[in-house]
């Protein structure tokens, strides 16, 4: 399965966020793409100012735009995040579109982002954003995928969730900073790999030093044996990797990590 | 607190292992450690052959010599791990010790080791040993630690369920080896310290290339925003860090992995 990532710019205009998103869809499936997948907050900036504005209910317009171009292009489409208005609440919300443009998906953030860093980042999402609480899995003609966004998968619980459930692997459109981007993003992206011996894939805005929240970029996608199948800095650009699910279980006959777990001594369920 | 890891060579002879770690144990004390953790298996090749002639029963000769140095240096003593004869069985068991000589911790390694991997490294821990069955919590004044022997790490419920009890820090005799030690050692001890936000102290035999099994060495002692305190390579040595544990407290402030967690929609607990 030829997965790609567009690390897009994001700018202060919600139709030309989409119309980018779409024609860089549309060139990517033309080089064979299954699946393309978009950062979050893809069409609005990460920023309090732009999110209600740039928000829409289910149905509106970005939402409408992916749908069509999935049909368009025959490439499952998963939408980064949008910024979700519902019942006068917003939500950050990702959907996701299957071959023939029909919804197979949508994840209401889970994790709120609110963390004040020394001499670091400081962020309150749940200023602005209400939460979900769901876990989001969804299949394709691939096999299954969990579904999250940034903030989410800071838990280890919900991506071994996702891996219990039969996810292959999980999908995370996100936007870490200039702070614990450097940090933490390889290594999590890695290590959720390795710990559930599943796929990982990380799709992040590129980088603008200007914007008033600075994406770190580095998208990339790691394989169930921690490796980094593919990675980008913070530019820019398209990342593709080829996911060979066989992978995925010759790991898991080697190294039994999912099958060794002692679960006459703990459990982790989702409620 | 002054931490130290003895990362010592293992030879085919029990007692000199045990003069090697007491000698280098007294003199890490001379230095101000207040704890000193050994490897796993740091008085037994890990080898079947070694397994049950190595072993003691509770309360054998191993044991007594690091109740009597801990006495005598009044620091902490993580006895690593060694094979537990009880029953006709054997287990490969941490114990404890505080700085009065008192037995304050027992841990049986209760994931054990059963790998394949294809043109890499084979062993079949359970050819040899029973598991234990508990997580292992213990306290000493300087706060709460986890207890965890080498692939019980591997598990992110143990060590989850160890920071949600309050451990400050976790420490792992292990012995990884040359397949699955450069691919995952350094990124399991950070990425379990970034999401426990605790420290992490990792605990490895010197690498012998011409063992049977060839550990990797690398003894590991991360911080809670998962930088590297401290780590050497294969070579004999004594690797030394100061845990902070108000560190702990100022990064969970700071970005609230533990308090953010959904448990109203997921749920980990011991058994």
């Amino acid at each position: 399965m030829k997965t790609a990532i567009i690390q897009m710019p994001v700018v202060n205009d919600k139709r030309a966020n989409i119309e980018y998103a779409c024609s860089q869809i549309a060139e990517t499936a033309r080089t064979g793409a299954d699946m393309v997948v978009l950062p979050e907050m893809f069409c609005c900036p990460y920023s309090g100012e732009y999110f209600l504005r740039y928000g829409e209910a289910d149905g509106g317009p970005a939402q409408a735009a992916l749908a069509d171009i999935a049909q368009k292009t025959g490439v499952i489409v998963v939408g980064g995040s949008i910024p979700e208005t519902d019942d006068g609440k917003l939500y950050n919300t990702s959907y996701v579109y299957d071959a023939a443009g029909v919804r197979i998906a949508k994840h209401r953030k889970a994790h709120l982002f609110d963390a004040d860093v020394k001499n670091g980042i400081r962020f309150c999402e749940s200023d602005h954003f209400a939460a979900g609480s769901a876990i989001t899995i969804f299949d394709t003609r691939f096999g299954r995928f969990g579904l999250c966004v940034c903030f989410d998968f800071r838990f280890p619980e919900m991506a071994r969730i996702m891996a219990l459930n039969g996810a292959l692997a999980i999908i995370v459109p996100a936007a870490f900073n200039m702070t614990t981007g450097p940090a933490h993003w390889e290594t999590m992206f890695r290590q959720r790999a390795v710990d559930n011996q599943i796929f990982t894939i990380g799709a992040a805005p590129a980088r603008d030093e200007t914007a008033p929240y600075v994406s770190y970029g580095n998208s990339i996608i790691v394989d169930p044996w921690g490796a980094v199948a593919a990675r980008c800095g913070g530019e820019a650009c398209v990342l593709t990797a080829d996911l060979n699910f066989e992978r995925l279980n010759g790991i898991r006959d080697q190294l039994p990590l999912i099958n060794a777990r002692r679960t006459d001594i703990y459990e982790i369920r989702a409620l």
